[in-house]
């Protein structure tokens, strides 16, 4: 199987390089699923000073990222390959978990463009194929923005977790919140593992785990209840935990 | 002026490491104006494999992150100071640039809880202020969402970005969209920066600026728009563009 290739524009490489020398997205490098480059848009500067911004036109605060080193990085990274290109930007659509599977199913590559996230001269649109911001927060850079987007795409690819992917999934591919999770101690500083999760008794601890994704879901997330893919049995859950409420 | 303490739990202390030792959260640090402490959960396992997660009761995919170690790594951090303490968990309240804001203002400090990002022993609930997750996706762990909540709250200290602090400020803080931004060469490949920015005139330029933003917000996030806060221009402006569409 080919391995899927991300490639990182950004100004300061060492913070992606850093990241994915750890964890899961390291194994998954080693054990050839992905491919990671980092590349300094810097080194495509074309001033003798190495610029990669300047002020803006028309006036105002900040500074924005120049269109030719930013032009130049890109060219270099796409060769005369196809490759999916994203802006990383608070003006981008907001990442989602669905967004996220959608990048997993790319085979050509895909490049993150970590500009400045006060801006990047406009003229790169012309270049990129989306935006994606990654919240309605502001950060320093787009740089954590690209290795959310490596994270949530990487654990998806098969290989990469094999099976400690869990019920986490269903939270946001059309599910419920998840359960809460206990393990040993059964008793720590006084407080209990449920009982029922200790009984053996299977039927009853699905029943339980339902009961419990219900109820929070219904008090964290209301949004996320289907009525429509609700069974009897969820429904008098819910009947029963809006009489408790 | 004290500077605002972190203090990050993790089982990846190297990923937070490396991410604080780069760019503008290096300098805030060095500025004093900002402490991060990283903490290996390891460190405060309690067996002789210093094993941080487990099993979970009642069956199911996925491991589960143990009680003790977390809750001593914690107690340790906290020490006898009540510091605000946030787990890091998909099922939390979603990140905005509000509860940034909110953060940004706690003197007390502020402790990280960069669990398994699926799941982390129910037990925990109890020791911590808020769950916080920093979108609906799913990431290999809590480090990722840490660091964006670090970066997100850092840059709105005084004195961390100075003045390249910039309007797209205004994005996130009940306003539009920033518009688009353009730098030297005013002409690339063809394609130049419009008349108008470097006409010099300031009074059009700002008429532009807005034109856009509110083009931009309408297209891209038109639920932004608060109608009680557009003034007669803007409100012409809106017209003149669903016209074009």
């Amino acid at each position: 199987m080919k391995s899927v290739r991300f490639d990182v524009l950004t100004i300061f490489p060492r913070m992606i390089d850093f990241y994915i020398s750890e964890s899961i997205i390291k194994r998954a490098i080693e054990r050839g699923i992905i491919e990671v480059g980092v590349t300094n848009i810097r080194d495509f500067a074309v001033d003798k000073h190495l610029t990669v911004d300047d002020y803006p036109f028309g006036g105002g605060p900040g500074m924005v990222m120049r269109i030719e080193p930013l032009y130049r990085a890109l060219t270099h990274v796409k060769g005369r390959q196809k490759k999916h290109t994203i802006l990383l930007s608070p003006e981008g659509s907001v990442l989602t978990q669905a967004k996220a599977v959608e990048l997993s199913q790319i085979k050509d590559g895909i490049v993150l463009i970590s500009g400045r996230y006060e801006g990047v001269d406009e003229r790169i649109s012309h270049s990129i194929d989306e935006e994606i911001s990654i919240g309605d927060f502001i950060l320093t850079g787009g740089e954590l923005p690209a290795l959310v987007i490596i994270d949530a795409v990487a654990r998806l690819l098969p290989g990469v977790l094999g099976d400690e992917r869990s019920n986490v999934e269903e939270s946001f591919t059309g599910g419920l919140l998840d359960y809460p999770h206990f393990t040993r101690p059964a008793e720590f500083m006084g407080m209990r593992v449920p009982e029922v999760l200790m009984s053996g008794n299977h039927k009853e601890i699905l029943k339980w785990q339902r009961q419990q994704s219900l109820k929070r879901t219904m008090l964290k997330k209301p949004e996320l209840i289907d009525e429509t893919k609700l069974t009897e049995d969820d429904k008098e859950i819910i009947e029963q935990l809006k009489e408790e409420v």
